[in-house]
């Protein structure tokens, strides 16, 4: 699964922003701009963040920051705090146009305060970590305006307030906003953009405000370029969120869900050995300190899971590296004594979780070389360390004077703290899996695999019976078989459940009050995955419980191609993922067919079903090679507007392949599979396939019965059977 | 054909330049830079280039441009000047050791002459036009050192002389060089670049000399940045060349043969036309003149042929296009009276090819907005432009004062002169062929066509009958075969004729006095075309005359899947050559073999046989889309050291493919064959073929057959039967 982060991005950048690190801009590179990502590009966006001046920011006079209401409010959360819900849940608390305008009368009588004075406070739906999956008390964008779909951008003036979302959320954005809000409808012609739109709206000279903990500090630093062209000022925010002023004790409190460490047997490295490889990345790139701030990249690197967002095992936290130190900074309540004790044999210290702006000010005071990713690290963190470095330098006196941040970086003042502007190293050693984490991703992947079988099995045998069952009654009946497999965690995401034209919007989400039933006469589409105590699935299926028409099964069969075409691709190391999209698409060419999304995004070990840095793209941008041990998924589609819609998905994991020769004195890669669920042999025209083609199909079905038959008994033996016969060449 | 470039490129890459527009970086986007050559690049070169002030440029001094001795040289050429010589040619005019020391004493007594003052002087390939092929007057770098190969760099310092070449040519650079010169080996590990080399051996400070017409503008940038870091100065010498100082009497005349004009029939559009489409660009882009540097673009915007250089139509110019006035800058006595009343009803006032410089100036005192193609305009253009610019602004006193060129463009002072730097609008208006240049192309691709079947056929009877042929003696005959075809010109580049372990040197150039025999035992690789008046052709077969290996065999195969899958290629408009690549690899990746080259270029129509602005290649900078009417060519290859090379090379031009559906609401797009000679099948192993690419490759043979019998007769015809018969999976 992959989809609706297109969207997402979309809706991110039309609000002026870069490409973002958002999981949604990480899962396949899906950046919109064809920037190559290269060493060179970090240190482009390192020179343009320290050569723009902060000159009339309000956080130069902020109060010190153990005084932060919002940090209170956020400490002050109990054990009784909420349990990661699926986002579902959340649409259901729906306010009344009342309501709404009393938020939006509440927000805007905030403006004028002392220490606040803006004309604009823009809410996105980011949380302070550019998480994909956020806890409820950070979903202030879906509070503030009655709209909970999961992207979108909101901004309120003195006498407006609008909203932007894309083309799937259309209509619910209709039906959720209250008359004070306009539905900006994003991708439509003429709908300006964020910046846009308040560069029309606002006097020159307009002072707009943001919590810069919501965007990262490449994204503020596009907006502010955006809005100064109409002389705007962007106001950072640092000490109150002020939809969470409005929120008040209704604001759900933070996840506190307890952390666990995951096993080492799942791991398959410690904590120290990381950390020594992450100190020997800092050290060789002249850093002696990294802020970490994705969640995953902290989960991973400190083998450590929580439960606090939905579908992704991790804790809201930040992380501090230094060469001789580590600092977790995270809500106590959820350290258990277990991983006390653990944090404190690996010699990582804990520190509140909104203690972490003081911290970044004591590494500027210690001279530290920071390493920032600036694509991930919210603009609150890179500008503290920004202005804390700026007060080092006047401290020394006139002798660093006039220098600006990116030169005293390269120059490196004796003792003078810098920063080093470059995407995190954690990313890269997360996305390059260790034989441990494969083995739980090739083991969890089985147990999905039978939980799949009885599903289906289940499944036909209900529609035989013409039993009526809805899209949603579907997802939930595959949760229960997903529950009963040992190890299982959570779904790794909304569960897709599409009949007929509904599985055409690639971005379909059923709702119990509205969704369809699933129609024995349509094509279905099911993609979903499962959170497994040892790994991450994620698989999509398409099939049909009647007679298909033709022209489905011509999409089907071109679809099958390109999905067979990029399973077998074999090309030399150092390759990046974009060279492999056409493999897949190229079948589906020929008849004028073609997708609107990418083919593969990486996937974490029990972690984040969408992560990077690689991705199969036709977005040409992210040149991160493919390396041995990477997970992608594989998965073309077609999808035919108010019909069908056609996705077959597998994961794979990125190996070295035993190729008679070895051209250049090179490595030559290809993949393995991961996932074992049968593909729906009726839906192929086996005319159209070539032999080898064929031999391709029949040989996965059969390793699909070698290796999940014996995990399931019953119907569902008998329909995985059946369900992996090979087919023969007319 | 395609090959020699990429090292051509690699040497001008060592000489600190960036990726020039030569022919050779044009022939298939094989810049060795990733960048995106989108507009936005083109503005950067441009702000980059106008940012660059030249303080202590002596050209500043430089003396009124009518007493250019160098001109004064070029101007006195008579009708007796010499005739477009293949290069092999020049390499019989050895000089001896003697000779070249004579030469290097020469050239240093002139560095201390006032108005020089220099303590380096580099000497490049390239002519003022950035051209593939140059005239022999212009061959300096081989005449100063003795060494002919067709890429290289010369630089001389008072104390040292270097030259810098490439794998293929480092034996007969050892062989030419006399022991005062030391060679440098590019590519080889801890071999310097240029001017790493300069920066090591010149004290701080020195002044570097170089003609400023043999360098592109952006060349120039790149190098002028490099010697600063060692404080080095560049010195432009506009009004000399100290080469031709020293070459003297014995130096070439200018090419000075007739220009034609190019007969409508094959042109398709009239000049009129152009010149308005091209003027309607300037307008759109807020210019008001362009200067045209490169001979390819003026002899297509013309509609006139030249012979100044081997294998390329083209004539020795420079165009400047205002929204009312044309001038061609070219050498009178190559006018005929023909051509004289062509130009004069075309608009086009003809002006002394020297006298360019002058006019440049002018444009700047009238305020012109000048669109520059800084990647292929010299840099005595740009820099004159510059310059006079400066001028302009001093002229109206304190008012302009201080702003930098860019700016001045971006604010368009009323009357102010500024450059706008982008791509020439000429070079991709050429890529895409009408419907005259097209049928052009297919018919004298089928008379290529009928030349090549005499001579295969002719080849194999002597073969057969144990003559002995050395691959020279073989290419002579194709060049025969050729010759008599209706509107023969000339070969388009110098045939690449290779047996056995040769056909493995990408860049072999079989020469009379070392080539080998053509052994009938061993794989023979073949890479030719030729100029008629209404195409250029250029196909590559590689065959075997007695049995070939299994090894052999699969390698060709899998060189011949990648042609198919390339040839049989359908996707979305707007879709750059470099997504297409790996379909011509995969096959060859399946086993871990690959080739160093890309796999497509452009090809003009009667025109160079290598031009862009499109590729097909591995590397990702060129993003320009395969337009309908572009041509390209399909070239994948497989080359094993010391033993065969194999290279299946057909023309093929792109156009609307009937899809049976357009998702997207796009045209979708492939490619038709315009070269049609018989690909081997003996060579072919038939059970690594699907069936679907044993019909192509029937269907091929079907269409040869068809087309070209009728053209050819008695052994010939016989040859091209039996060569067009169907296989048959076995």
């Amino acid at each position: 699964m992959f989809i609706f982060h297109i969207c997402f991005l979309l809706i991110i950048n039309l609000s002026s922003s870069p490409p973002m690190k958002s999981a949604a801009a990480i899962m396949s590179g899906l950046s919109l701009s064809t920037t190559p990502r290269g060493p060179s590009y970090s240190s482009h966006r390192c020179l343009r963040f320290f050569s723009l001046s902060l000159p009339s920011c309000p956080s130069l006079n902020r109060p010190p920051i153990h005084n932060h209401p919002i940090f209170v409010l956020r400490n002050s959360s109990g054990s009784s705090s909420i349990t990661a819900k699926p986002s579902s849940e959340m649409r259901k608390n729906h306010a009344t146009g009342m309501e709404q305008d009393q938020k939006l009368t509440a927000l805007r009588d905030l403006f004028g305060k002392p220490g606040i004075n803006i004309d604009a406070y823009i809410i996105p739906s980011q949380d302070a970590h550019q998480s994909e999956f956020i806890a409820e008390c950070y979903m202030r964008r879906a509070y503030i305006s009655g709209f909970t779909g999961s992207a979108g951008t909101a901004i309120v003036t003195r006498h407006k307030a609008a909203l932007w979302t894309d083309g799937r959320y259309f209509l619910q954005a209709e039906k959720q906003l209250s008359s004070s809000w306009t539905l900006m409808r994003a991708g439509n012609w003429g709908v300006p953009n964020t910046t846009e739109w308040l560069n029309d709206v606002l006097a020159p000279g307009g002072r707009i405000g943001i919590d810069p903990f919501l965007f990262s500090s490449d994204a503020v630093i596009e907006l502010k370029e955006a809005v100064a062209k109409s002389s705007h000022e962007l106001v950072y925010l640092y000490d109150v969120n002020l939809v969470d002023e409005v929120w008040k004790e209704a604001r759900p409190m933070p996840p506190n869900k307890p952390i666990r460490v995951h096993d080492h047997k799942y791991a398959g490295v410690d904590v120290s050995t990381k950390l020594s490889n992450l100190r020997s990345e800092l050290i060789d790139a002249g850093s002696s300190a990294i802020v970490i701030s994705m969640l995953d990249e902290i989960a991973w690197l400190l083998n450590l899971r929580g439960n606090d967002v939905p579908h992704s095992p991790v804790m809201y936290a930040y992380l501090i590296v230094e060469i001789h130190a580590a600092k977790l900074f995270v809500d106590n309540s959820k350290v258990t004594p277990e991983v006390m004790d653990y944090l404190k044999k690996a010699g990582i210290e804990l520190r509140p979780y909104e203690s972490i702006l003081s911290e970044i000010e004591s590494l500027a005071a210690r001279g530290a070389h920071l390493w920032l990713d600036t694509a991930s690290v919210n603009a609150a963190i890179a500008s503290t360390y920004a202005i804390a470095c700026d007060k080092f330098l006047e401290s020394l006196g006139s002798k660093g004077k006039g220098k600006d941040f990116a030169t005293r970086g390269s120059n490196r003042l004796s003792g003078a703290p810098c920063a080093l502007c470059k995407s995190s190293p954690v990313s890269l050693a997360k996305a390059v899996k260790n034989h441990a984490e494969l083995e739980g991703m090739r083991n969890s992947h089985l147990r999905d695999a039978a939980a799949l079988a009885q599903f289906w099995s289940w499944l036909e045998e209900a529609l035989n019976k013409n039993v009526i069952l809805t899209e949603v009654e579907v997802a939930d009946k595959l949760l229960e078989f997903r529950s009963s497999q040992a190890g299982f965690v959570d779904t790794s995401f909304d569960t897709i459940s599409g009949s007929g034209a509904n599985g055409a919007i690639i971005h379909y989400r059923a709702e119990p009050d509205s969704c369809s039933v699933v129609d024995a006469h349509k094509l279905f589409l099911l993609d979903s995955g499962a959170q497994y105590l040892d790994g991450t699935t994620d698989v999509t299926r398409t099939v049909h419980f009647g007679e298909p028409s033709e022209r489905q099964k011509e999409c089907f069969t071109r679809v099958l191609q390109g999905h067979i075409a990029l399973d077998q691709a074999v090309f030399p190391e150092n390759t990046p993922g974009f060279v492999l999209d056409a493999f897949a698409r190229s079948s589906l060419w020929k008849v004028g067919l073609d997708y609107r999304h990418g083919t593969g995004h990486g996937v974490g070990a029990a972690l984040n079903v969408h992560e990077g840095p690689q991705s199969i793209s036709f977005r040409f941008g992210n040149m991160t090679p493919m390396l041995k041990g990477m997970i992608v998924s594989n998965e073309p589609g077609y999808y035919e507007d108010h019909a069908f819609g056609i996705r077959i998905e597998n994961l794979l994991f990125v190996k070295e392949i035993d190729t008679p020769n070895r051209f250049g004195g090179i490595t030559y890669i290809g993949f393995e599979k991961l996932t074992f669920v049968p593909i729906q042999t009726k839906l192929v025209d086996l005319t159209l396939l070539s032999a080898a083609e064929i031999d391709w199909l029949n040989d996965y079905h059969s390793q699909v019965w070698e290796k999940v038959s014996s995990l399931v008994d019953g119907s569902a033996r008998e329909w995985l059977w059946n369900n992996t016969r090979p087919v023969v060449k007319p």
